[in-house]
């Protein structure tokens, strides 16, 4: 039996990501369903079980070459930590966290897991360590140029057009063809997973969607022809709508993605209702990428006080875009 | 004794207009603490208290040069409406409505009252009728160029450094002046009605906040300066905060009102946690203006199921803002 590959990066192991992954596995994972793989520090996860009192059983993780049985197992990467100090950015944290992050993403890349959730890293400490990248996405983007930054919760579903740009070079984006293009990939990325589940609903850029013209053109010039253009394919899409209405309009629903023409636009609405509960997905890769939607929350770390929610739903979210025949089947 | 005169205009005679204020003058106008008076015609108020089984006992206005007695008073406009046609904008209706709003507005102007409320409106019922303002907002600015958009809620506060421009137009007006002068205005309507009650947060306008300039120049070239000016004279004011993150910050926080850089940043949140159950209210100008955030809601006109919690919030917001000493001495 062929089992979904849920690839889990440690995160800053100063932070509070090997607390909530022990968490999460504890409660979410179904070792009988999928083949979790931890990367990190084997010293690092057995001092958080023990803190928690747990005894996860681990597997030495198998040949990635072969499909691995159900069941959770760790790639046991040593840091050579000094110590596991926790609680603030340093240098040998940042090390060790890109390391596992990039493990992860390679056997991914390769198409040894069908899932990646990774835990919170700490952008000052990979800073230290000299590696410059924004997060996750953007060392991402760097393979997967398509890759999407969307957002998930019981409440909201976003997916943003553009993400870490500024807001004048943002608007520079919202143009029919890379409006279509946007909503192309991310009909894909849905419909291979979760097949017409899913429809879309654009927001627009001005006031009141412009208003027909009196308040911006963008939503007659960019945004309605590519709405216009991607129904033509087939897709389930529907817009401009109302910046300031689209967002309360899809709360609850399941079945909706908004996309979000800039950063805040989404993440304003999305953060307004899901602060730090959420989960950031990263789509148009062969395999799914999610994460919690917080950081490694230095100020509570190592106090077995984290709340796991957001992890849990991160792999669970992870687990269901990874069954089999859905994403990941494509190595690259 | 002096009392807060506050006026009432009906607002479309074909909307909820009349029955959710005559439900909000029922629950929430205390009259012995102040003077309502409302702009409308007697026959349309008079068929809607018989439909409710209400038997308000209206006063003839009183001669606005003397300070009225406590008390609910009716400025009878007869409008000669044929029919009370309701569920849809006519130009009659239009016509009528536009007609209550211009004479509340001209007695708030010569000082005779000391707030406004307004009951919704149809813009195509305006625009029929030959009236072209976008709203009650609009046709104020032609009065007061410096009056404010702002949104109350139990939930959220927020003000609109621009409101209805195209989102190109709105990046213009964050300037460090611009800004600058808007927070002083803001300042000074909310101290003088209540002094030392709240604080400004200024949402920032890139990504992050522009993350030190990463990504966008505004908060370090305009809104930071603008900040700083702002608190040289004395205003309680914080930020650039990231866009995201700043509304979560104040939900719940009857203490600070967020300023929002453009129309949708600030409605984005406050319709997405508080649809159409808040209170638009225009500052800035000798005497406060609120109405509720919906519209006529044509389609359940006349059936006695209008929700009038927005309705009564409004009053209650403008009741708040009238007490003697605050808004509103000011003839002009």
């Amino acid at each position: 039996m062929r089992v979904p590959r849920i690839g889990i990066s440690l995160g800053d192991p100063g932070g509070v990501g090997p607390e909530i992954i022990l968490k999460a596995l504890e409660s979410v994972a179904r070792p009988a369903e999928a083949a979790f793989v931890v990367f990190g520090d084997a010293r690092v996860l057995e001092a958080e079980a023990a803190r928690q009192g747990l005894r996860p059983e681990w597997r030495r993780r198998p040949d990635a070459a072969a499909p691995p049985a159900p069941g959770l197992y760790l790639r046991d990467m040593p840091t050579g930590l000094k110590s596991l100090a926790s609680g603030s950015a340093t240098k040998e944290n940042g090390e060790a966290s890109f390391l596992f992050f990039e493990a992860a993403v390679e056997e991914a890349r390769r198409g040894a897991l069908d899932a990646l959730v990774t835990g919170p890293v700490s952008k000052s400490a990979w800073d230290m360590a000299g590696h410059k990248w924004r997060g996750h996405t953007e060392y991402l983007e760097r393979f997967y140029p398509e890759a999407m930054m969307t957002f998930w919760s019981d409440r909201l579903r976003v997916a943003l057009l553009s993400h870490h740009l500024p807001l004048r070079e943002a608007l520079e984006r919202v143009r029919k063809d890379v409006l279509t293009g946007f909503l192309r990939n991310l009909h894909r990325a849905l419909e291979r997973a979760k097949p017409e589940e899913y429809s879309l609903l654009v927001a627009g850029l001005n006031p009141h969607a412009g208003e027909d013209g009196l308040m911006g053109s963008e939503e007659i010039r960019e945004i309605g022809p590519a709405v216009e253009a991607a129904r033509a394919e087939g897709i389930r899409v529907d817009g401009p709508f109302p910046p300031d209405t689209v967002y309360h309009k899809a709360l609850g629903r399941a079945d909706i993605v908004v996309v979000a023409l800039t950063h805040d636009q989404g993440l304003i609405a999305f953060k307004t209702v899901s602060f730090e509960s959420g989960v950031n997905a990263t789509l148009g890769m062969p395999f799914i990428r999610t994460s919690p939607d917080h950081g490694t929350a230095f100020d509570i770390a190592g106090r077995g006080v984290a709340d796991a929610t957001s992890m849990k739903a991160a792999v669970a979210l992870a687990l269901d875009f990874a069954r089999p025949g859905a994403a990941g089947s494509t190595p690259r």
